[in-house]
């Protein structure tokens, strides 16, 4: 008797932007395995009996529990149970999901992806600003700050990333920033480009500050942490 | 007295990925204002008594009727209306908020944004993959197909385009699709690349396609319309 892994987005923070379908994954789960960034509320929707899994791993911090994580999902399910696996945000967008489908693909378990609100969407919407916009942005680009050192990626690609007529979104990438911006300004995007720094987006501590590329990078200079921020720059990070 | 108008991302089109804030929404709406996409299932949740005014546009033909959802808009928050504006999707994705909100403004009405699950984060989901990966895929962008006109928009970012590390999501695309690949190709994009066609996307009717740029572009050569599909192309397309 093989069980189910359902990994299931639980959005950015805010429990009222769970979907309904997570609630109803929560509701029939045997056990839960969630990030650090999980609330209460959130795990409230799970059955009293339930196991609920903590499986956090800093941002910015490598990752050694990575396997142990797939381990988990694996042993779970193959005891027969329903296992919801939570990530924050949409598990597409950089929620490492590949590595733990691939540990279920190689056993043969059955799973679904429920999408989620992507933190993303909800910084831009608690900004009161769309992502994109006809005529001056018309491309939105999602990309990580920092690789599995916690180092700013290389090979960058600076074409799409210093175009003044995209929106750009940073995830995790507050220490890495003011390297980034010395790459950009030299490719030529405007140190004046309209910057927009959301912390804790969509929990009661949400902080939006609007800025400008060069002033963020200052301000972000000697950041020891990635705490859960996203930067967003690009001509509608001035709206709102 | 004033109303307030809050702008809902209804997700994707499967009535239980829309949001528990969305449902809240719509529950308390004096009037809700869709478009085509919206099923009768998620207008459901509005009251009985509720104004139900469909504002549909069709995917590739010009919208004469956008100042007229604006003016509507406005019409209901003066009245004092709580008012629902639906949006596929998140509202923040080539859902031209920005016209709605700048009409807002300009008369001083209050909104909210409630984001919502981005229809190509339902069709990665559905397709088992997800939108980025570590090393291979470190970045993802969202594009529209087409302009006001309902062709190719004019000023792309091919460097941004034809990255062949990145995960590429093409929005109402798919009329415009033949002349982009041969775009893509001659800046050096392989004719292989991995292509998933996501038709109908969370619906009864869903349809995904793993095909290669190519094979897609030919499929897709001489088609009528730009019926909702989302077409994603990049080193995950072939995965899941």
């Amino acid at each position: 008797m093989t069980g189910f892994v359902s990994f299931v987005g639980s959005g950015p923070g805010d429990p009222e932007l769970l979907t309904l379908k997570a609630v109803d994954r929560l509701k029939r789960a045997d056990a839960v395995l969630f990030d650090d960034l999980s609330s209460g509320p959130i795990l409230a929707h799970a059955r009293r009996d339930a196991d609920l899994v903590g499986v956090g791993k800093r941002a910015g911090r490598p990752s050694p529990k990575q396997d142990h994580v797939s381990q988990l999902l694996v042993d779970y399910a193959q005891d027969g149970a329903r296992v919801v696996r939570l990530k924050s945000g949409d598990g597409g967008l950089f929620g490492r999901l590949e590595e733990e489908l691939v540990a279920l693909r190689a056993v043969g378990i059955p799973y679904e992806i429920v999408p989620g609100v992507p933190s993303a969407c909800a910084a831009a919407a608690a900004a009161g600003i769309p992502l994109t916009r006809r005529l001056t942005a018309r491309r939105v680009q999602f990309v990580t700050g920092h690789d599995v050192t916690g180092q700013l990626p290389e090979g960058l690609n600076l074409a799409a990333l210093a175009d003044a007529e995209a929106t750009t979104v940073v995830f995790m990438g507050k220490r890495t920033f003011p390297a980034l911006v010395e790459m950009l300004v030299a490719h030529g995007l405007p140190e004046t480009t309209p910057a927009l720094l959301a912390e804790a987006v969509s929990t009661p501590e949400q902080a939006i500050s609007r800025t400008t590329l060069a002033e963020l990078a200052e301000r972000l200079k000697g950041a020891l942490t990635n705490t859960p921020a996203l930067i967003l720059y690009g001509p509608l990070a001035e709206e709102g």
